[in-house]
């Protein structure tokens, strides 16, 4: 998508083909500025340290990561070892043990010496693919809300709420959640967005009203708390979220609060449709509350804040009493049963085993 | 409750009896300052800044700024432009309507030159009763968490959860919300309170937590998306919140995010119970959602976020992209059918208008 009118991917290898380079998350909305991976170890930083978050965007990290490392060895137990490294960053994505598990299927058959390169055409294929897998959801997606703008009368403009950041900053290009979005206002639809502001990491405030203002897209930022008094007054028309786990029973982890804008949705009739590539889709998995493991971050996430001061200065600064503790869970599972449906590359379908089942035929079920 | 050692209320009439003591609230937890307030102007400014917020706290500020106006005048014209004055500083709170008329209903029968010592009696004697009211509302909800704490076995903590500031920061002592736990912590029972973090405001990370904290009550503070996750997972034994405006049929109007709550705790068969005195209720209103004023406050209390830096400066940073605009509901309705059960000052009853009336008798009800 377009940065003050530069088309930019959100991760690409660099020019020299020596090295990645990203977008730090990290530093937005208040510098855009372009990280260099050139090791590993950079590779894990970078989604440990939140420089690149989203699921999509992880598992793209993390195949060039894989590239990156097998600079340092070719061995299988050296391809063994960093899939076990980038796995551990980030528990609860399930796209990056895909990328992972992938790379691995690829590079592992292949004479050493062949490994490089075919690790650099895989991570490069990757983000191919996940370009086409996120166009297709905007495609899918935008049926919805061409229907929401048809029943609406064309007057004003459809009202979608989404939570947290799952737009092209949080995969490689389009995102998911947002990509119904961008092709609605491609179509010439009057799109106004609620961009929860996703506490704690503030994604929404520094990510999603950042690439919707970018891509000159109404919105206004509202708190986490405010959705529920926006539905019950028929403010929303329609709610999309990301997913970093999809079981396959529909159930969807996604980033903490997800659930409670669920609720919401469903106490005031507001469809909440989840917008998920098939690879989010953990086809072991049927009880997303009792069996995806939640990852429990930093209490300074809680306790701190960053932001610009009156002198341009990113600052941190504590908003908790010195002595207050925080507990700091990053994720939570939202049932089946509140979600009206899933957009996904292949199309729309019921979030069930059965709608899954039809969309996915190849994946083994029990 | 005790600061540092010392009792101290949240407003007081200092010795001198020319004016009126509280705590910035705006300044907590960083600095733990106490403000006079000499005139009327000064009793608007702290309602309207939320130097006192908290709607019996707001009454009780609002009582006494009429003591202060007298000053000014001792007509019943004048009474009559200074109520007007203080209603309109926070249209939702009713307890700020309830207080200033019941103020005007006193003084204006009275002859101009017993105005102002009747205004200070009356003020003192909404304090005193305010106390009265929060310590026996504390008495009722204990009954609630002594019956928890017997049905764990007396074993662990029992897990509170609670949204905003409803402790004796919002009211003259003891709190509402909080009541019910600074009685079961004197009896023992170990008590862990979640504490919402209250955005935009952070109340709770600002206020509860500092409340909490100078108690020695076990609080872990969470951001506001969390609650529903914990709830999930069985780690929340009872909400108790607090209620800024209640309709007749239990209806209940509190800060934003409360209804979110609400609808978790049902979902999760979480006892979900709102404290409030019985000045809170709104004998008129039947119907919260449709006729309850929500305030809108300020955008920049979305945009920027007040915090101490590492040297202990106090700063507003800004958190969201200059250009982003923010909507700022200040309050939602959570309907009676999401409210386990109200605790008032003269026991517990369903949420509900048959309930209320058992308890309320002398109130007028259509």
């Amino acid at each position: 998508m377009l940065v003050d009118g530069r088309p930019y991917r959100s991760i690409w290898s660099a020019a020299d083909r020596e090295g990645v380079e990203i977008i730090d998350q990290t530093l937005l909305p208040f510098v855009f500025r372009v990280v260099r991976l050139a090791t590993l170890a950079d590779a894990v930083h970078a989604i440990r340290d939140m420089q690149v978050r989203g699921a999509p965007l992880i598992g793209a990290t993390a195949a060039y990561g894989i590239w990156l490392g097998l600079r340092d060895g070719l061995t299988e137990a050296h391809l063994t070892a960093m899939a076990a490294e980038l796995v551990a960053c980030r528990p609860t994505a399930v796209n990056l043990r895909w990328a992972v598990e992938r790379m691995l299927a690829h590079l592992v058959p292949l004479p050493e010496g062949e490994r490089r390169a075919a690790a650099l055409a895989e991570a490069e294929l990757i983000c191919t693919e996940d370009v086409r897998t996120n166009e297709a959801i905007g495609q899918h997606g935008l049926k919805l809300i061409e229907e929401i703008w048809h029943k609406k009368g064309k007057q004003g403009t459809v009202n979608l709420l989404t939570h947290c950041n799952a737009g092209w900053l949080a995969t490689v290009d389009w995102g998911t959640a947002l990509a119904p979005v961008y092709a609605a206002a491609a179509k010439g639809i009057p799109m106004h967005v609620w961009v929860d502001e996703t506490r704690p990491r503030n994604q929404g405030a520094s990510l999603t009203a950042w690439e919707l203002g970018k891509a000159g897209i109404a919105h206004q930022l509202i708190v986490d708390n405010a959705g529920g008094h926006l539905m019950q007054h028929g403010m929303v028309d329609l709610c999309i979220v990301g997913s970093d786990r999809t079981t396959a029973s529909g159930d969807v982890c996604n980033k903490i609060g997800t659930y409670l804008k669920a609720l919401a949705a469903q106490a005031n009739k507001v469809p909440f449709y989840v917008a998920l590539p098939g690879s989010t889709v953990d086809w072991q998995l049927h009880n997303g509350v009792a069996d995806i493991p939640i990852e429990e971050r930093s209490e300074n996430e809680v306790l701190f804040m960053q932001g610009r001061d009156e002198q341009g200065t990113v600052r941190r600064v504590a908003i908790a009493p010195t002595q207050t503790r925080a507990l700091n869970p990053a994720f939570d599972v939202t049932p089946a049963h509140l979600v009206s449906g899933l957009i996904t590359e292949r199309g729309l379908c019921a979030a069930s085993q059965e709608g899954l089942r039809q969309l996915y035929p190849e994946q083994v079920h029990d």
